[in-house]
């Protein structure tokens, strides 16, 4: 080592030596004479002398420097309490220039307000920032208790492969043509969904991976066109051992980065309840605002709107004080979610403002704010209409509700898991589509006959969710060809294309396949919370734009004539 | 959980206790009314008792099973002492069967013989054979190792893009069409170095990550289109830092998985001596046979082909009384590695055989066995031509000696570092490569003249070896940007040429880089010395065939006309 200390690490213990640091210099002071550096490395950093100015002449911000000198206790009055090394300073007595910096693009101490293209293009930069660093830090301390866990509990880490079956109905797959087979190509891994389960019938059991999963998506927010997961299969399982290991699991990683005890059990709430309750398959429990169905208490109201087969509302506390700008933004936020628009009354002293109060008879406003537990100076927000949408429209109104005003405390952790979802979903054109994947299976009360009912058959699904956030989800298989082929037939999945997209799984559960079930969780979004970034971006080290974009490496790139003949672009494939 | 106990943990303390297992039947057996199957889990197995031979009767070969029975120790005399649970037996009471299987396209247990085909269709019947069972789970046993060995040493685990930028020179690319920007391809990673020099840039100071690489390459045994690495990379180190961490990493592995000690330090040896004594910069050095230099004994000879920049030799143990047709399929061997021909000469009672013998002179013959070491009964073989190409002909031919003779002790571990290796090496057409990347840097003596001379310069690299394979193979990295452009020279990379591969390394070395080097370690072949593998597909779950085919899924396919229209493959890209 070039070094003999990591300067961070030094304290009024070390007076005396003599040590040699190597490091950035961070921040430079000069003091008649005397010039003091900040000497960054990882460890943090540590108060460099140089009590003659020309030994630290050449010295500017971010050079990398090696630094012999004694370590001496700071004058009295001196010290900075602040930082750990601030009881000590280490008076130079020689330096080395190692490698010298240009003029900056940003600043790496203090600065906020870069841009984001500015950080992702000199992302070696934006690293050397603490909050990135410290991101990047935990990350890694959280992948480790992972792997911790997962090998106390027995559990075989295996790496499936990357480059896998295309198939035509894969939509947003990757694909990689094959110089080898020309006009062939590979699909970059949506999941390792296929493969964990012929590891379980392969009896390994217990399996799990961190794996990287790619998916060719529309341009979202805070999406990456490759993103990580631990990826977890068990066999011989019931629903409860997964939530359990799932819970031994975060519960290390949030104990052991943040000193935060998860609530053990974690508490579950019905897909329909939190629906019902909060508009949303992940509610964010950090405060209140429930929504309330008033479809039976407007079941015999004359107001057109209002004739549906759902009414509900969520309460604003203090929202009849909106200004008239306020409220009219309230409706273009409702359509930009594609809703007509929120009507709404405005709680008032002397009755109800607001242009719906009108429509509504004598008995509905006297009965409305113990309907809805409204107060006066409140706003009601109403959606009405399919059941299933409304209640969405009213959740977003929540969320939205809570950061306008305030109500959501940022310091407090909301965990639950989130159960019994149904198995399908009208996918408007008079079928079914799979709420969670085809291989899910059904609660076992609903194993003889979901297809029956297939709008009311529950799935054997779990997800787990953190401050109204998805971080995990799974569920128990289906092993059974039997069971598997009735999934196929309500969800109008063809022998033809099931074959195409599956034939190798439905190939290895003839050769007795053992029951599981499994999870994955979302690493990105998970190491995101740990680290109190606003995006996954902020744990990921070389990051893309929202459209694919990286500006650091200009990726991706137009190819020349040469790549793409080599590649076998274009060849058509030997039958 | 359905089972309350695993089949391989049973125990006589057991005995009288009531179990409930799930595994798979194993084997079965009918004596007279009573039937016995060993049930087997991940764990093991255990035998179970039907006492009514109808309880048993649909249980066939890998039907997945739960059984409930008690737990009792055998009959004196029934005991097994070869697995651990010979000493017991669960008597049945209740048998409820899982799933079941179709006839098995091979057995489980025993049989050898299976076609590889067969077994990668198979995969998953595959992976419940004991061998390929095992050797997964040694691997994970072994990366789980190397997450303790790091965490320990304080590394970060940090996560590199997989979809990065394609460059024209990048052959060997997988190449990604990119459906947000058609036209617009990424390429994977054929390595993340790159992005690891970024990331000591950025200050993280020790990086490490177990990482698939991806390379196109042509067709080659016992490689695969993707791989695995042990990815490390450290600021301020010196190589003996980097090859320390690397004893403790591979010591720990070998320790804890096989109970194998490690020299420490490990042997190391100059390329140049490898290259001398074993003609190979990977000497296998579990047997002997060590190549002489005869150049200086034959300076003076008449012999025309040994008029020759260099002449050596290896000597073959009894290898005068090879066949005719042994002595003419070494020839052949020869051949097929591009070489002319093997001379040798018979070391004979009274004197040498062999049809070069009668070429060289009376002082050559008669001082010849002295020269080499050879006995009586040996057989001699010669190389003569460039020094480096004679060598590796020799190095090739001395390992085949090796297991032609069985010379070799594969009991035994050969661990050694190669060191000092060329910098560059001739290209064949006047101009210079470099033999590991060209971040490599010179060692600190060559570091202001490699380029004058450029055959002699040595790289501060080393590679790990052992038993005659690399195993991992590193350096330390230019960190100046002179120093670089002066590699680039030598290597005749004109500046658009590395502007283009890596601009954005090198616009990064413009920010205080700190001096850094790594190593990057071959997981998939050292799992396969662990495993005690013939092929890295033997510690691989779902491997490809040597084309890039995967006989389970059947990737690569030929994709529709909406999947290439979708992925934007014949798109123009904007510009």
């Amino acid at each position: 080592m070039i070094r003999t200390h990591q300067a961070g690490t030094l304290r009024p213990e070390h007076a005396g030596q003599q040590v040699t640091l190597a490091g950035w210099v961070a921040r430079r002071r000069d003091h008649g004479g005397v010039v003091f550096i900040d000497l960054r490395d990882s460890s943090g950093s540590a108060q460099v002398v140089f009590r003659e100015e020309d030994d630290a002449h050449g010295l500017r911000s971010e050079y990398c420097v090696k630094v012999v000198g004694e370590v001496r206790v700071r004058p009295e009055g001196n010290e900075n309490p602040d930082i750990p090394t601030g009881g000590i300073e280490v008076v130079a007595s020689e330096v080395e220039v190692l490698s010298e910096a240009a003029p900056l693009p940003f600043p790496i101490e203090g600065a906020s307000g870069v841009s984001e293209e500015a950080r992702l293009k000199y992302r070696y930069l934006d690293i050397r920032r603490q909050q990135l660093g410290d991101a990047l830090r935990i990350r890694s301390k959280a992948t480790y208790l992972v792997n911790e866990v997962m090998n106390e509990r027995g559990f075989v880490y295996v790496e499936t492969p990357n480059l896998t079956r295309s198939t035509p109905e894969g939509a947003r797959d990757f694909l990689v043509p094959v110089r080898l087979q020309p006009g062939n190509w590979y699909a970059l891994p949506q999941s390792p969904q296929l493969f964990k389960q012929l590891l379980m019938v392969a009896g390994l059991e217990r399996y799990y991976q961190l794996t990287k999963c790619f998916r060719d998506e529309d341009l979202r927010a805070d999406r990456q066109p490759e993103f990580t997961q631990i990826d977890i299969e068990m066999s011989f399982v019931d629903q409860d051992d997964v939530m359990e290991l799932g819970e031994a699991l975060i519960g290390r990683v949030w104990k052991e980065t943040l000193g935060y005890e998860l609530p053990s059990p974690l508490p579950r709430m019905t897909y329909a309840d939190a629906m019902a309750r909060f508009g949303s398959d992940k509610p964010d429990l950090r405060f209140g605002c429930e929504l309330v169905d008033l479809t039976d208490y407007f079941k015999d109201t004359t107001f057109r709107v209002f004739q549906n087969e759902y009414v509900g509302a969520v309460v604003m506390p203090g929202g009849a004080s909106q200004t008239r700008k306020e409220l009219d933004g309230w409706q273009e936020w409702a359509k930009s979610r594609g809703a007509r628009g929120l009507a709404y009354v405005l709680v008032q002293e002397d009755g109800f403002g607001g242009p719906v109060a009108k429509n509504l008879s004598e008995a509905e406003t006297a009965g409305l704010r113990a309907a809805t537990g409204a107060e006066v100076g409140d706003a009601i927000f109403f959606a009405a209409g399919a059941r299933h949408a409304s209640r969405e429209l009213l959740g977003a109104a929540r969320l939205e509700i809570g950061r306008r005003k305030q109500l959501i405390d940022e310091s407090q952790w909301s965990f639950l898991w989130v159960v019994d979802a149904p198995m399908f979903e009208d996918d408007g054109e008079g079928g079914w589509t799979a709420v969670h994947h085809p291989f899910t299976g059904p609660k076992p009360e609903w194993s003889d006959n979901f297809q029956d009912h297939p709008g009311e058959a529950l799935a054997y699904a779990y997800d787990m969710v953190c401050n109204g956030m998805e971080i995990g989800g799974g569920s128990i298989r289906i092993h059974r060809a039997e069971m598997q082929q009735r999934v196929f037939d309500v969800l109008g999945i063809s022998k033809e294309e099931a074959e195409s997209k599956f034939g190798f799984l439905l190939e290895a559960f003839k050769y007795g396949p053992p029951p599981h079930g499994g999870i994955a969780y979302g690493w990105d979004r998970i190491c995101m919370l740990l680290a109190g970034g606003e995006s996954i971006r902020d744990v990921i080290a070389f990051p893309k734009t929202a459209s694919g974009f990286d500006p650091l490496t200009a990726a991706p790139t137009p190819i020349t004539p040469a790549q793409r003949k080599e590649a076998g672009v274009d060849a058509t494939p030997k039958a």
